[in-house]
């Protein structure tokens, strides 16, 4: 599934992106890996036709929606796409990209590869120089066209794990998922037999040492159906941000809700009400009655019924932008705060809640492990360097830790 | 959902099983808890009635062949059973066992309800005594009648985490749990409105602290539906028990697989080689492309096309009794062996493993935490004290870690 070109198109862009910045030191140079060798986990056993088309269809969708920016290749929904003159869109793309780079009139699936690729470098310098250590740089190539870059920081001076990738795809839906797209975009005629399509996404989830130092993540993703002259017809663009403490400060929370809410109100004043309210409902450990943290912002499917393409984009790239600013200050403030042992292990709980969520209701991921040839690795960076469960463990009544869980409990309002 | 009854009934029975032998301190005395209080989770959205239906259907068979043995309460598949003469089978069942006793002429669910507990009793009495701890014992009534014991050590001498857990349950399956059962059990009249059912099981997972003594988990579940004269309809017996260590001492494996090959093979030579290919097949990271460990036997649905009641309870009898004698040995001879930080390490990322297992594959596990009221920290005791996931860790080649891994990708005969 993936291939092993060198030197690889992508893995050079990012090394170009990079060293105008950056020069990486020897011990850090990317590490490119041939994933065609790793073994191919079983196809998950199927329970019968009728629960494989009814189920397979929305998690399609879902995944569509949410995941893949995790690097996970879709080769269950990637067949070979269409050649047109025996090149396929991405050999194209490619080719205009030689040819006449990327501006604000090359098509939007260009225009987004191009910003993820450029927010990816810089986020990982900010947080490289934050903490004093580089991070490991994966990139790789996919068949089909595509590929994605892994950047990953452990056993950093500020972050125990720091997690930040991009990836490109290039594929062809077959019937089932265009009929479960079709439940949120009308617009995929239904009587087509298959689709390419274009997706590509920027994911981070950033794990800090310190326990007064929340958690975050922040993901941005682009999706678009062509017909077989590469025009764009479908598209949407999802994405979102949050923050998860283990001990809360309510001035970060204000701050990180702030920056959010400026940022989308911009764009639209319904946004950030609406996408805070769908942070809290997505990011939550329905199981514990719980959110995951403090919320953000969350939104999918804004498509042409929202509002026009470049507006839209306009928006992500806000709220891409405003990550660095939402979150820097307030890992400047309790990076360096001094923390008992207690509040670690409250904070190895809280980081079990993480793996959680993560495992059991991110539909992605667990989308994403059931997909053959997933690139594990880069869709469990997003996992905790460690962990802890405790029995029947319980905050003391009116402490910090009982106040955090108050809150997750009865979500705020921050701003 | 729960009720708080005290003096209970289960709890009673434990504590006099339990004094028989070995007097509680006051500090480890049984903490009753009254459920009802705790927040319920809200209901996870329906994502169309079609998927519902469909989806949730085999959910429900493989819930209730796999998992409920946690402790989950399946407030979903258990509405009011059906009441004759103003009695609930529970209440009849509670009367029969105050009148008579339990025998071998006992109702089959009645026997098993017997034996889970009697286990459960003496695998903590052993297991206290080799680590000089007492195990945390938590009990509680169920409103429609059964009812659970969670006993869980942590940070013990020798156990990180040691959970063994019995429960049972009466409760009443709707028409599409009854469509999805028949699918293995054709007796099961298809055109009744609903259906009452009994459940009972025992179910243990061991997390030592020492790196080269093994985790392990063991599980046996009887189920039966009554009609409503409280008369046996359907029934099957289920159940296994799987090894996962981080080092692999062959000797052990051959222990342990032998020790399992016995039990089997004196109630049928066929059972062993067939439940050992099932455990491999099942306690599978799918994703990685390894099992969770170096298996041993896994089984569900033995029902009376495979043998009658009895002789299928006095093998998985034998699965439980053996359990101890499969297991001390091993953990003898590796709990004070020296280790290095790096061999704890090493543990740490095998632990990570095991949360990925459970929490991604498990079918019980995700559905019992998508059900509503669940008990979630008696489901989730399964879970390792601590864990941790590294970014692309390959062991050294030739290593004892790689030699681990390359039998959990090829797994093994052991005898």
């Amino acid at each position: 599934m993936y291939s092993f070109t060198r030197p690889s198109a992508w893995f050079s862009t990012f090394q170009k992106l990079r060293l105008r910045s950056s020069p990486l030191p020897q011990s850090t140079k990317a590490q490119l890996r041939n994933y065609a060798n790793y073994p191919k986990p079983p196809w998950p056993p199927i329970r019968g036709g009728l629960e494989r088309n009814t189920v397979w269809a929305p998690k399609t969708r879902i995944a569509v929606g949410i995941v893949f920016i995790g690097a996970i290749i879709y080769s269950m929904i990637t067949e070979e796409p269409a050649k047109l003159d025996g090149t396929t869109q991405a050999e194209r793309d490619t080719l205009t990209k030689r040819e006449s780079g990327v501006t604000g009139n090359s098509p939007m699936r260009l225009q987004v590869e191009d910003f993820v690729k450029l927010k990816q470098k810089e986020i990982i310098a900010a947080l490289e120089e934050i903490d004093g250590t580089k991070f490991r740089i994966d990139a790789w190539n996919r068949d089909n066209g595509g590929g994605g870059i892994s950047g990953v920081l452990q056993n950093g001076k500020v972050f125990e794990k720091a997690g930040v990738n991009v990836s490109v795809v290039y594929g062809k839906l077959p019937q089932p998922a265009i009929q479960a797209m079709r439940v949120n975009h009308k617009a995929i005629d239904p009587n087509i037999e298959s689709l390419d399509f274009f997706a590509a996404g920027l994911s981070l989830v950033l794990h800090p040492i310190n326990p007064m130092a929340p958690t975050v993540h922040m993901n941005i993703r682009y999706f678009e159906t062509m017909d077989e002259n590469g025009k764009p017809n479908t598209w949407w663009f999802g994405g979102g941000t949050d923050l998860t403490p283990s001990y809360l400060f309510d001035e970060d929370a204000v701050h990180f809700h702030k920056t959010l809410k400026d940022a989308c109100d911009n764009h639209d004043k319904n946004y950030y009400p609406r996408f805070k309210k769908w942070c809290d409902k997505y990011f939550s450990n329905k199981h514990r009655g719980e959110t995951r943290g403090i919320g953000g912002v969350f939104f999918d499917d804004l498509d042409e019924e929202e509002k026009d393409k470049e507006n839209t984009f306009a928006f992500v790239q806000s709220v891409a932008n405003s990550f660095l600013p939402s979150y820097l200050p307030i890992l400047t403030k309790r990076k360096d705060l001094t923390f008992s042992e207690k509040e670690r292990e409250w904070q190895q709980i809280r980081r079990g809640r993480y793996v959680e969520f993560n495992l059991v209701h991110d539909r992605g991921t667990s989308f994403g492990l059931n997909t053959p040839n997933a690139r594990v690795e880069s869709i469990l960076m997003s996992l905790p360097a460690t962990a802890s469960w405790k029995y029947m463990h319980e905050p003391e009544k009116g402490s910090r830790e009982q106040r955090l869980v108050d809150v997750l409990r009865e979500p705020k309002e921050w701003v």
